[in-house]
Parts: structure tokens; sequence; C-alpha cells
């Protein structure tokens, strides 16, 4: 390892381990202050929309980044207020609206290529993070959560590290060059160990209070979470690739923007909350 | 009026009497057969998407028309059965997996901007339509259903013929050129007379048989219905224009495709479920 790629490792290494204990310390303040949830996952979605919204203009398509932001952050409170009956609303407000403010503000057609786009970007970044706020209300508490993040992150890292030191054979080279097969199932054997281990200790000392989740369900939640994770990577690689980026942002260093560090998390959020939702009794 | 265009009239004419016979028969046979209403409105989505969704070649998008067309009939479906509360797990499953499907499928990288076409299809011809099922579990009666459909019909015919016969100032020459202030005013004021006529009779003969909708209800609801419709109306004719087309197709002699015949029901669809919701005791 030659002195730059180990400069750049220990800067992504440093970098990984503030994100965690930065976002432990958050997840925790969190517990203590019931309205610190939204307003973080308000932030998350304002930031991973203007990464989502912004390469779009090396098409030659201009979403309407602040209205979308306003949707999605409208769509994220009614979450947290448990209005949920009236995401049907939220979204024909949306695809109404827009146009109408487009066509009002620069007297011009509005254009619907950018509108298609604005929604997606809505679903995308709207509504996967109002999950987070979902698994609370589904499981009463925020632990569960900080289980997903870290049984999700604990992932990628092994992913990342088994990828380095066995990797050989590429995973889909056309849409994300550096991953290995080797990476992908250390990823999966890696988040299975940890989702047992984080389960069973969480029933051990009392953090995870449920009574009918059993190893067998963590074991399983580990499995799915690695693969829907993965998924969520490619998902957003591809995305990048599309639009021919490398990085989503520069928010942090040496691990792009903030759609680079929670694509994974962002697909396993639903899968957690309909896990527990059809596990419950 | 020389014999062509007497002649288009006349073909508009019939068209709209026939179509209107028609749809009343069909509704009553719905009243009877309960799985024909959400039949009848898969069909309408079927066409109706693929309107949509061919005119994006003129600007060189090609949407997944027919996993567009899959998830708005999930989505009509999942409504006829009550599972509203998977409408979010649909949108997700949607923007996830038709990219995936278009990477196994072609091997190349998905296309996020014909993803987001597909995207805006699916919410226009999957949620609004929605609205017809979710009007009659809601009321429990198609009556309803036929009420808003010949009130918003109506206000589009009188707009029609105010603006023909009294017509002078244009409304938005830009989206659409042929309509006018005095049509819109025309429309409005016929609208809110149909609706309290029907709602009156409808009380009177038993046929809407909810009491607590006042006389002062439909006429609020009449207002509100032919503006909406108006707008929705608007909505279709700027998204023919920005796409470069005159109608949005050729399924109803001078009426065009299905999308000009029910774009204003469509958008006063949603308003009529939520006046109901909200007024409900």
């Amino acid at each position: 390892m030659n002195t730059k790629v180990g400069e750049v490792f220990r800067t992504r290494v440093l970098s990984g381990v503030v994100i965690a204990f930065l976002s432990l310390g958050l997840l925790i303040l969190c517990h203590i202050i019931p309205l610190l949830l939204p307003l973080l996952v308000s932030l998350l979605v304002v930031q991973g929309l203007l990464e989502f919204y912004l390469p779009f203009k090396n098409k030659g398509v201009f979403p309407s980044k602040y209205l979308g932001i306003f949707f999605a952050l409208l769509l994220v409170w009614q979450t947290y207020f448990g209005l949920e009956e009236y995401l049907s609303l939220n979204l024909i407000l949306m695809f109404t609206l827009i146009p109408i403010f487009q066509f009002i503000k620069s007297g011009k057609l509005p254009d619907f290529i950018a509108l298609g786009v604005t929604c997606l970007g809505v679903l995308y970044l709207g509504l996967l993070p109002s999950f987070f706020l979902k698994i609370r209300n589904l499981l009463g508490s925020i632990n569960y959560l900080i289980f997903l993040i870290f049984v999700t992150w604990s992932g990628d890292t092994f992913a990342y590290f088994t990828g380095k030191l066995r990797g050989r054979r590429k995973l889909i080279a056309l849409i994300s060059p550096n991953k290995t097969i080797e990476g992908s199932l250390g990823g999966i054997l890696f988040t299975i160990i940890t989702a047992l281990l984080l389960g069973e200790m969480g029933r051990y000392f009392g953090y995870l209070e449920i009574t009918w989740v059993k190893a067998s369900d963590y074991l399983i939640l580990g499995l799915l979470i690695a693969v829907v994770g993965q998924i969520g990577d490619l998902y957003q690689s591809a995305w990048k690739r599309y639009l021919g980026m490398k990085d989503s942002g520069n928010l942090i260093p040496e691990h792009g923007g903030i759609l680079d560090r929670i694509d994974s998390i962002l697909f396993a959020a639903p899968l957690f909350y309909y896990y527990f939702l059809w596990l419950s009794p």
C-alpha cells in the first residue's frame, strides 16, 4: 500500500468512525427529545434531494428542487404526525401544483419531464426516509432504528474490507466497477452475524424489548437487510453512473455525499418496517 | 356555420350523448355487479397510460409503459381491496424494481429520466382513478359517483357552449387558445346549478341518501368541482401542448382520447372524496 492510498484509507476509516459515533450520539439524543428525529430526517431529506436533483442538469433536465423539497418534507412531517392517510393527497398536490407554480413563475409551458424527475426525487427521498419515523411509531422505541443503522453499516463496512482483501470477480462491472462477488458475500455473512449478535445482546440487556422476535428472525432480518442494502447501493451507483458522476457530493471526506452514506439504510428501512409489521401478533 | 363546421359540431354532440348514455348504463351495471367498477377503472387506466406515455417520444423520452401500467393497476386493485396502507410499499417497489427490470432486460444503465416520467404517469393515472373506488367505499353507493361524473360533464359542456356563444377574452392563450373567460364563468355557474339540482333531486327521490349533506354543501361542491375540473382541463392542455399534440388520442370521434374526456373528472374525484370525508360526522 503506497502512502497516497494509505492516507485515503486512513481518512475513510476515520470519517467512518466519526460518523458512527456522531450518529449514535444523535440517535440517543433522539431518544430523549422525540422531536429531534423528524428534524434530523428533514435535514437528511433537504441535503439528499439537493444531491439528487442537481446532477440531472448533466442531461439537460432541471427539476423543481425547492418545491420537491417542500413536498418531501410535507411527507416526512405527515408521517411524524401519523397522518399517513393523506399521503395520496400530498402526492396529488405535488404533481398538480408544481406545474401550476412553474407556469405562474415563468409564464412558460410547464416541463413535464422535469416534473417526472421532481416526483421521483420526492418518492425516493421523501417516502424512504419517512420509514425511520414509521419504525419508531410502530415499535415505540428508537433502539430498533439504532439496530437497523448499525447492522446496515456493519454490512457495508465488512463488504468493503472483504472486497479489498479477497475480491476477485466483479459483481456488476457496468454499474459499479469496484464491487466484487466476494465482497458482497462477505458483507452478507457479516451482516447476519452482526444482526444476530446485536439482536441477542439487545434482548439480554433489555434494549430491544419486543418479545415476539426470535433469534431466527434476527438471522432472516440480517440476510434481508444485507441483500436489500446492497441493492440500494447498486441503485445509487447506477443513478450516479447514468448522470456521469463518481460521488453524490463532497459532504463527508472519502465517503462522498449524504446519499452515498445512507443509500443502503434507505432501502433497508421499509423492509425492516414491513418485517416487523407482518411479524407483530 | 358552414357545412364542415356543422358536421364536426353534430358529430361532437352525438358522440357526447352516446358517451353519456353509455356511461350511465355502465354505472348502473356497476351498481348491480360490484366487481365491474374496478374492471372499468382498470380499462381506463390502461388506455389513459398508453395515451400518456407514448407522446413523450416526441421529446426523446421512453417511459416503461407496461411496467407503469402494472404498478398503476396494482394501485387500483389495492384500493379496491382496501389495502391503502400498502400504497407506500407499492410506490417504493415501483421506483426500485423498474430500473432493475430495465437493467436485466437491456443490460444497459437504467434511464432515470424515463423512470421519472413513468412514475409521474402512475401517480397521475393510477392515484387519481383510484379515487372512484375510494368514493364508492366511503359513501357505500355508486350514485355519488354518477352525481360527480354528470356534474363535471355538465360543467364541461356548458363551458363549451357558453364559450362558443359569448366567448371573447382568452383565458390562458399559451396553454389552451380556444378557452375563454366567458366560457369558464358560464361553466362554473352551470356546474353549481346542476350540482344543486341533482343533489336536491337525489335527496327528494332518495338516490343520494346521506343525511348530513345540505343544499349549501351541493352549492360549494358544484363550485369546487367546476374550478378543479377546469384546472384539470388546463393541466391536460398544458401537457399536450408541451409534447406538441392536439388531442391525447382518437378513441372518441371529435372528443379525442380518453384523457381528453376524463381529465376534469380525474381531478374532481379526490376533491369530492375529501369533501365528504371532512364533512362526515
